[in-house]
């Protein structure tokens, strides 16, 4: 029922990068993936075949699916991702990948929780029944990067990739490093060479190669794109350069799970971290879809990006009333957010405006707290990009810019194992000795 | 269509140990628990209506749940699970919980991904499609206890408890604070006063009262027992010790899940890790609910138990053809499995004796391999208690005990991100300049 593109991955793309964004084409004669027609530039609109590049030939602009939903009748494709598996493949038929991508070797993450948090609404002055969150600490390597990376490895595979690779400082190291593990991939993941030694850790136990880069995070990153263009990178998907076309829609499961656990609704608002920007521009995609399917009832949404304070130039921008975004040098807790030059900020303030929305960031110390507070009312261990969204959509709620009355979904993108230095200062809240009058001593009784 | 039973909670039950097992019942008149009709003795099978105890008044044996599950029609009990939420209360119809479980608040465990590990199958020598991975990883704090502490929950509410507590040196003390986060209950957790700060900030962080007792964990569970039997401790439900019965109760699920995720088809051979032996009895008990039912065909199954090295009373006993389990002092590296005197020890080998399986160890440096091997296998970051039972899994296959030609399901209880320590070592692979020609040097070309 998907319309089959079979399209030719011969291009002549350049890019505006470092990287030749061709050289690592591989040699695939065709590929299927699904309903994906073609890969259209974001800005111009021009339109190439399916391939592994990223940005436009004519214009430098980015490049993003294309698809063909035409063929689909609405009331069979709802019967159909009702009856598909609880992993994001349920919504195959809205994806790049092909129809049979459930029997292949992915680590399936999605059907995470959309938890009712009637203990936060409360807290927060929202109406009982209308405050939900998204909680997406519940994938497989514990952040919603597995939701991306598992689109990755199926562009990967279309293309004849045989290495998976990306730079990372965090989320994403571990993402790769599983998913290529349990695909069968050779995986190569770049970092800086001082990371934590956790951090190391996580990304080193799916026994890929775990490479460290003497330098920052920029070094990674200007290293990976030279690494694309040369020989020695032939055969290598990097999930976030040259298969980022494909990465990105993985953001758009966000979407359609949230409004299929809302029981085929949109929510009013939504309250979405920003780091790229990529997954909030995604998630407008996903629902807009989602109206032009018919899936749900077209009426308006909000939506609000978070940042924290010590990297929050799109937040800096939308108040300041800007169309560009000016870069910014991160100083965070808040490490899965902290891009300081975001690419798809402009696309952000875009729909922040757009809809209705509105851009926010909150501090440290009031991510600290908000980590806590997520905690101790629903018991959600939230990363710190959690406590992000969970403290901005408090001061949203207090500056009169989020309705309180209103449906409202907050995400929660990773997971507060991974960030335990944030809330180190959490600890007993009593010390006794093994007797009861201990006990009633220090007032516990 | 649950057979409810309404049955007063008076009772005069009272316990081998130091604890009064009656001192804390609350002062309720009736329970629903759905389908629980009474409590049974393990031992010498007395009843006795359901209420807060834990151990027989004739002979001091474990009591457990008895149900009343003669109203059910087989297809349509089976329809019932399939349309349910895709969590534990999918079986409330099989668990000691009210039907309308699900609208209540609770952390909602459950329906974690059976994972077919063809690449963990080729390594240990198993019939491709042959071999799978309960991940109970996936969880909501990331191990199996959120399935017998939500089980816990649902009795304290039942018996008007408002305090959640338990003694704990990790996992538990997690699960027991999030689920009385969400659901609107106290908790407050015992824990010996030095564990590592890591842990205590896993506990801490859902904001109830984190009690460090200066001791160790036997002080930790003498204090718990003094408390029960003391009036400080009315409305208190230890989640492991008066709630006991309906606790143990939350392991028959993975039972559940792992046939209906074979479809409908038990699996020949299950490797269960040992730490109180509670969990393995109860899979056992789920599997013979679903024959008695007519939920699978009736045929033989067996269930292999893995312990670590330093902490084998059972595997020693199992070797030796002993009946009774002699207490070990515990040191490994496998901490939640660490119990060295198991409750339930001589019905594992019980168990393991009459289903035809086999009890076994492994050491430490098999345990970290073993991690390691699942992770790059399969993309899975196991806590060491999964290090044991892949572990396991592995010598009993070169051992000859384990059937490569049949259907395994290796469980997986916990999260590797719990115990970084046991995979410390892991590490970089290379160190590079961010040059091409470093990247050539290194050899990773």
């Amino acid at each position: 029922m998907a319309a089959q593109t079979v399209a030719s991955t011969t291009n002549s793309v350049t890019s505006a990068d470092s990287a030749n964004s061709t050289a690592s084409a591989a040699p695939t004669d065709s590929v299927d993936l699904g309903p994906a027609a073609a890969l259209s530039c974001r800005e111009c609109g021009h339109r190439v075949p399916l391939g592994p590049v990223f940005a436009c030939e004519e214009c430098f602009g980015p490049l993003e699916i294309a698809y063909d939903f035409s063929a689909y009748d609405t009331e069979e494709l709802r019967k159909q991702i009702e009856a598909g598996p609880a992993n994001i493949w349920r919504y195959a038929p809205l994806l790049p990948v092909p129809a049979d991508v459930a029997q292949k070797p992915n680590i399936n993450p999605g059907w995470t929780k959309l938890v009712k948090a009637d203990n936060l609404a409360r807290e927060l002055g929202v109406d009982p029944g209308k405050l939900f969150v998204k909680d997406d600490s519940g994938n497989p390597t514990h952040s919603f990067k597995d939701r991306v990376v598992a689109q990755a490895l199926e562009a990967a595979r279309a293309f004849g990739f045989t290495t998976l690779s990306c730079s990372s400082t965090g989320n994403l190291a571990g993402a790769v490093g599983a998913a290529a593990a349990r695909a069968g991939f050779r995986s190569c993941v770049f970092i800086p060479h001082d990371l934590e030694q956790g951090k190391v850790v996580m990304a080193a136990v799916y026994g890929g190669e775990l490479v460290g880069i003497e330098g920052n995070y920029d070094d990674v990153n200007r290293f990976c794109s030279e690494l694309i263009g040369d020989p020695a990178g032939e055969g290598w998907g990097f999930v976030n350069v040259n298969l980022r076309p494909y990465y990105a829609e993985g953001s758009k499961t966000l979407a359609y799970e949230i409004c299929e656990q809302l029981g085929w609704q949109l929510p009013d608002q939504l309250v979405v971290p920003i780091a790229s920007g990529s997954q909030l521009t995604k998630i407008d995609k996903g629902l807009k879809e989602l109206i032009a399917l018919g899936l749900v009832e077209d009426k308006p949404y909000k939506i609000f990006g978070a940042q924290a304070e010590g990297c929050s130039p799109v937040s800096v921008a939308y108040k300041a009333g800007h169309d560009v975004v000016r870069p910014q040098k991160p100083n965070t807790i808040a490490k899965s957010l902290a891009i300081g030059n975001p690419a798809d900020g402009p696309y952000v303030l875009d729909i922040a405006r757009r809809t209705g929305g509105a851009v926010e960031d909150v501090n440290d110390e009031q991510v600290v707290d908000a980590i806590k507070l997520l905690a101790r009312t629903e018991g959600i261990f939230a990363e710190t990009a959690g406590g992000v969204t969970v403290g901005v959509a408090k001061k949203l709620i207090e500056n009169g810019l989020l309705d309180p009355s209103l449906t409202t979904v907050v995400l929660n993108t990773g997971d507060g194992l991974k960030t335990l230095d944030a809330v180190a200062g959490t600890g007993l809240t009593a010390t006794i000795r093994p007797s009861l009058d201990s006990f009633r001593e220090a007032g516990l009784a």
